[in-house]
């Protein structure tokens, strides 16, 4: 490269074919879990079941709820964890994503109200709000790798922070067995000249067949909340039909990950690990034998915290990373499913 | 540009600044605006106010509100429309954005909701949502910038689609004056060989100190749709306070355009148009003279559509293109505040 007054000559020497290689660098992460658990066993009592059903039912043996933490809070604590071990301060990124399902009001969008919730209100920081429900967060993975790599922005925090308790019904055994709340961020920014971290795929899909196979009908534009009564309160609600989610994951996946790895050079058998959405333990187990994910490879995090939705990927993310199972130059497959019904991937090196 | 194999050697020359050049391109555009005309009179008797009070507030003299439309079906027609224009199929898009504040559930995300609407459940056409609340579509026109440049997506969707009139408080009788529905949808792609067309600069900051300001309370996790009361029902509607968003934004608007200028090669006028956010009359006006653009370049539709939330700039953009105003190499700057408090702009060269 060599640059000369104001013009700067760049030979480039890339792979060509289907992929695209995105300069992007996990500088550091976060969470914030709620101290309140909630046990497979609390559950039966909740819904009247026998003992031990819950947990067969989701593979969940512990759950967190908030008690009075509001998601931008959440968000908060998770960001500040982030910005701890790397030792930045908020100020030294220039977007905030709030990648997440459940927003804390309608308006305005969540990441304005983290920004304040951080007491950061002078700090310019660009903040907006990405919404792909439980693919929250990868789908944020995956644009902000193109806005750091194209220098749109020099280093972004994306949060996910959900609240799945406020929604719950009681109606619905298997969704509420299944659901936790909690929040986990990640600092990312573009690959500095001594690392070789990047994102390499990426792919999405959605099928709009099941776009109301996960829903929470009422809230919006077309039930507002002024026609919540005792008889509309289930529209309110999350409601998952498990059989037909079941079904159309089954139906798609295998193809969702022929069609990214086409024309690459990569295949499922280059990761080290693979992080699966939390969906369920059987909805997981589904995946890893449809896809033959060695099982020592595929990161489980349900059995202490539940699906939290978009926080999920990004909170296994984290603790692997923490643990020390996830290294530098590792690869690293993120993806899942989520209601909509879309399937979607990122892969890093990280 | 030389290809071996599967090497790509590229000598790329590029200008060295502050600001990001990126090659998109918008291939068409589309609208729909509701069939039922509220005028400002109608707001009158409404509000029980003196007739002409709406419009002396607000600067809208008719605005459209829907009638059994739904989020989904305005973007659905708006994007058919883009889509007509362009002879592309919505399979010839590998992406949608819904773009917007007012979704039409909690989840999933509008954006499928929308991929069924279009009876294209089975395009695999990946969808997500985008809400930086007014800001939504710049946001979103910003992210696509870098994501079709990158190559990650070949052609993107972005729709706005607001129903603002579900949630107007008659109390507010300023933000009640102000609102409207509509959609507008653009095409956007990486720019060919044989066009110029690019995104030559993009700036976005927030200033949460204004996070209440412009607000939804009721409706997220923080306060559920079943806490909805005659008490609280209120919060559960949009709710502005005039004054201090005035205020805000006449202390940070001009130092924002001097940020976004800064170490690089443009002004404000090297545009040939200004597209700002329909806020208000007072609002337009007072960023205009503020920033002294002449008026001849700063396109207004208020007067006939309110402020419809994100759908008013690709709107004010779709009817610029349509009526021949806004032409091939145009350099045209999409610019507005937002409910968070947010200033956001992206100049193009069309």
């Amino acid at each position: 490269m060599v640059e000369n007054g104001n013009l700067r000559v760049s030979l480039i020497i890339e792979e060509v074919g289907e992929f695209v290689v995105r300069k992007l660098r996990i500088v550091s992460s976060g969470s914030y879990i709620p101290k309140k658990i909630v046990t497979a066993s609390e559950v039966d009592q909740i819904l009247g079941l026998p003992d031990g059903r819950s947990e067969q039912m989701s593979g969940v043996q512990a759950r967190r709820y908030v008690t009075g933490e509001t998601t931008s809070q959440m968000a908060a604590y998770a960001i500040m964890g982030a910005l701890e071990k790397s030792g930045l301060k908020f100020e030294d990124c220039d977007a905030l994503i709030f990648a997440g399902a459940t927003t804390e009001q309608p308006l305005p969008c969540t990441a304005a109200i983290v920004q304040r919730a951080l007491g950061k209100m002078d700090s310019k920081v660009a903040c907006f709000d990405i919404d792909s429900t439980c693919l929250s967060f990868v789908t944020a993975m995956d644009l902000a790798a193109s806005l750091v790599d194209s220098g749109r922005y020099k280093r972004m925090i994306i949060v996910s922070s959900e609240i799945a308790s406020v929604g719950l019904n009681k109606n619905q055994h298997e969704a509420y067995a299944l659901f936790g709340d909690g929040a986990a961020a990640v600092i990312v920014e573009k690959t500095p000249e001594n690392s070789t971290s990047h994102a390499f795929i990426a792919h999405m899909e959605t099928f709009s067949e099941g776009a109301y196979t996960c829903q929470v009908a009422g809230g919006g534009t077309k039930l507002h909340a002024r026609q919540h009564t005792r008889e509309t309160e289930d529209q309110y609600l999350f409601h998952m039909d498990g059989r037909k989610v079941f079904r159309l994951v089954l139906e798609v996946v295998q193809g969702f990950t022929e069609r990214m790895f086409k024309n690459t050079a990569h295949k499922l058998s280059d990761f080290n690990w693979v992080i699966p959405h939390q969906a369920s333990g059987s909805g997981m187990e589904l995946v890893r034998r449809k896809l033959e994910i060695p099982k020592e490879k595929y990161i489980d995090i349900l059995a202490n915290h539940g699906n939290m939705i978009s926080a999920s990927i990004p909170l296994a993310l984290h603790q692997s990373i923490e643990s020390g199972r996830i290294k530098r130059g590792d690869k690293v497959l993120l993806m899942g499913t989520s209601a909509g019904l879309s399937v979607g991937a990122v892969g890093i090196e990280y």
